[in-house]
């Protein structure tokens, strides 16, 4: 870990490199999802699952929000619970994500009730409201850069999954459309906020731990998913339990 | 999950049965470190990441001690704090849990400095401190019910490893010895507690929930363990890598 100061280019760099090594398109889970190795009920446990993740991002980007100390720093974060939430009922992210769940046979009335959640899940997802509420505003903001990441596992996922799943279609994997051009542009934004505001090196530390635990977030659920569901394949107990 | 007003009988009984299903005693990770089935850098992993636990107990019951209202529960709470801080430099829980660390040859400073930690292990140990400062205080003394069950896991866990491992030795285990005599004591008060004032059906399912959820805290401690160090044996980045 460097300890002397870095320029912007060279903090970027460091903070992909953090992503080559720690990013969750290298986790087996990723990789078994995509390549058409999992059941139905595998996948339904991961949508099931990350719809948590989903459902949270708007409570995480409003605990920054509620933080953020200008009106243009706000209307930046804020367009990203309209992106979640959306304009009316049915639209947003969110919603989106549960016509996926719809789409794999699950009950929206479950999946929304979290009672099927993995412990793992909960406590990650919580972990990264909590962090954003915590944090200082630029680790808070730095924890957001795995979006620099995601277009990438976003075209291997959609193309991965409705090449080898015949029970995903165009229509069930909506959601992720348009995160192709949201997430570039939301992480545009914070990558040069983070290039900006990063100026001593205890600041690039801790930016760069910030994108550490962010990336522990995402692989700690992948973790849990596939102890759970698929090797060992022990399901704690109360979690979702294929029929 | 019953809907009807229990009798505080009932409601320990309720309590007990959730312990039943849902205590780490019956993880396969629990099974196999008492058992003699894991090597000693699988043992290391299991007490650098169980320090994390034990290292904010006292965040966490000092969490719930500035939220009770009166000075007779704040004395009860403090003793809690009390027993794992010590009186004194080297005595008390944490402490005696770094003699375990010593006695396993890991480094003291690498195990306090937290650099090994499963991302798994951080979450759910975060999430039990953040479970009392935020739900009501019946739920976060109802977490703590975990205790009730602990008698059984300590002596097993002390005899089954004095007698499987040539690496573990009485003194290394003195965590424990004191535990066996501290958690029936505050588990006898907590569960006296939650029985005079869990009156209602919302509270009493409250309680309940709030075991089962602390009892999902320490089942995923070991999912993580197992995951990472035993089967499939994938660590996540960054955490601790036997040499």
């Amino acid at each position: 870990m460097s300890e002397t100061l870095l320029s912007p280019g060279q903090l970027e760099a460091a903070l992909r490199a953090i992503g080559e090594e720690r990013y969750h398109n290298r986790h087996p889970f990723h990789r078994a999802l995509h390549d058409g190795r999992l059941s139905r009920t595998q996948v339904q446990a991961w949508a099931l699952n990350r719809y948590y993740y989903q459902a949270r991002i708007p409570a995480k980007d409003a605990t920054l929000l509620a933080r953020l100390p200008t009106a243009e720093l706000r209307r930046e974060w804020r367009r990203r619970i309209e992106d979640h939430d959306g304009d009316a009922p049915g639209t947003g992210g969110v919603a989106r994500w549960l016509r996926l769940t719809d789409g794999l046979g699950l009950e929206r009335d479950y999946v929304e009730s979290l009672d099927g959640l993995l412990p793992g899940t909960r406590f990650a997802v919580d972990a990264y409201v909590h962090f954003v509420g915590e944090r200082s505003i630029l680790e808070a903001i730095a924890s957001s850069l795995t979006e620099l990441f995601s277009p990438t596992i976003i075209s291997e996922r959609v193309s991965g999954m409705l090449r080898n799943y015949d029970f995903i279609t165009q229509d069930t994997l909506a959601y992720f459309t348009p995160r192709l051009t949201q997430a570039p542009r939301d992480s545009d934004f914070a990558l040069a906020y983070v290039k900006t505001h990063a100026c001593t090196i205890p600041q690039q530390q801790a930016v760069l731990a910030a994108l550490r635990f962010k990336c522990g977030v995402l692989w700690s659920m992948l973790d849990a998913l596939d102890y759970a569901y698929v090797e060992p394949g022990l399901i704690p107990p109360g979690a979702f339990r294929p029929v």
